[in-house]
């Protein structure tokens, strides 16, 4: 049974998360928003007038009857059936405690652009975007990559991942916040990248993967553009 | 086993989303970080140097060997326990959607008095947090309490609450919100709160649980107060 992916056709976003995974494991799945008539038929389920558990916004998945909303939630659910997951229970809530911190870093990142409301245009508040950014750039991306380093570090395994011997889905997810990251804060990355050897070495390794690199090679990977997550605004990138 | 729980102890904060569910559950627990010593092994915990799967952050639960960090994640691991959950996959994971979903709208709430930085004080931010808040209060609260309403309103249960026939941690989570909503910006939600008569009511069936009703009696419940997520100032309360 193919998977039906949901989320805005013009931006990788949160959705992006999702499609590395799909895209990793080879799954059978269409991105459904991206077809004609999906953008509607999107709409159709955020109203909630289709399913009974609508979602509150994109992305979802809709495999047989299951909507599931939440990337996070997405993920856990693909993890096991894609090979991208432990399948132990002790597994199965550490890699989703990793992707639940890598939901915080995305939407920290997203927050350097839209501090003030997601109802107001960049323009709108970039004296607001220049503050906040300084702060994430100083003491946040630091934080966070930092954790991750240390527990590819701590890995048992000492296969470079996050976890086990393995690729699982927060490695794609991490893989990609670093990827967006560079494209939208390159100075500040050059700076701040030295220090985290390991999630280098991660992203390399994800990106050389024959799937992953396939998929960024081909036009199913939206380019980043300043419409997602991860933006490029010069005038931020301290 | 006991459960330990971990969290800030002068505050509600992220960690009452956990501490209602053991409550409302009658679960046996200790809230580790308020009793003697505590802060010293929750700090442990957090700098990775005694576990496997350290925590990004508090609150987080150990139980047994396990330690379970980010709230709609330890929820998802109680929830079933603790009988304040689906035990299908399909009730878990939309429990887990609409735990996420809360989670988001406390990031917001919480980012409408540091919409900055949480490096720097709300007084260094004051400008920013009102024009925050003014388009939370606007725009978010009844975008998010609106989704809320209609899924209390659809359970093909008819009891009101978000899932099934019974409590759901959702449900807690949901109590909790609007009676912090509530707390942080009384003239506004003054103004929102009766387009969502079903919210209302599941906030008192919740407080008038007994197990509940004793907990938010006894001592046990920090008072909200201006360290937490859900901060009164009057100058945000348009």
């Amino acid at each position: 049974m193919s998977y039906e992916f949901y989320y805005w056709p013009g931006i990788q976003g949160r959705g992006e998360f999702v499609r590395l995974a799909l895209e990793q494991a080879g799954a059978d799945y269409v991105d459904a928003a991206r077809a004609e008539g999906g953008m509607e038929k999107m709409q159709a389920f955020v109203a909630g007038d289709v399913v009974g558990a609508p979602p509150f916004a994109p992305p979802f998945l809709k495999h047989g009857d299951l909507i599931i909303a939440q990337v996070a939630n997405i993920l856990d659910y693909l993890g096991p059936r894609l090979g991208l997951a432990p399948m132990d229970e002790a597994g199965r809530i550490w890699a989703r405690q990793l992707q639940l911190t890598v939901t915080d870093l995305v939407q920290e990142a997203h927050d350097t652009h839209h501090p003030v409301s997601t109802a107001l245009y960049y323009e709108d508040q970039v004296d607001e975007a220049q503050r906040y950014t300084a702060k994430f750039l100083e003491l946040r991306v630091p934080k966070y990559l930092g954790y991750f380093e240390r527990v590819a570090m701590r890995n048992p395994f000492g296969s470079g991942m996050l976890i086990g011997n393995g690729i699982t889905y927060p490695d794609l997810s991490l893989f990609q916040c670093i990827a967006g990251l560079r494209y939208a804060f390159p100075a500040a990355m050059a700076r701040i990248e030295p220090d985290f050897p390991q999630l280098a070495a991660l992203h390399d390794r994800v990106a050389g993967l024959p799937n992953v690199s396939a998929y960024l090679a081909s036009d199913r990977r939206i380019p980043f553009n300043e419409h997602g997550v991860f933006r490029h605004y010069p005038e931020l990138d301290g």
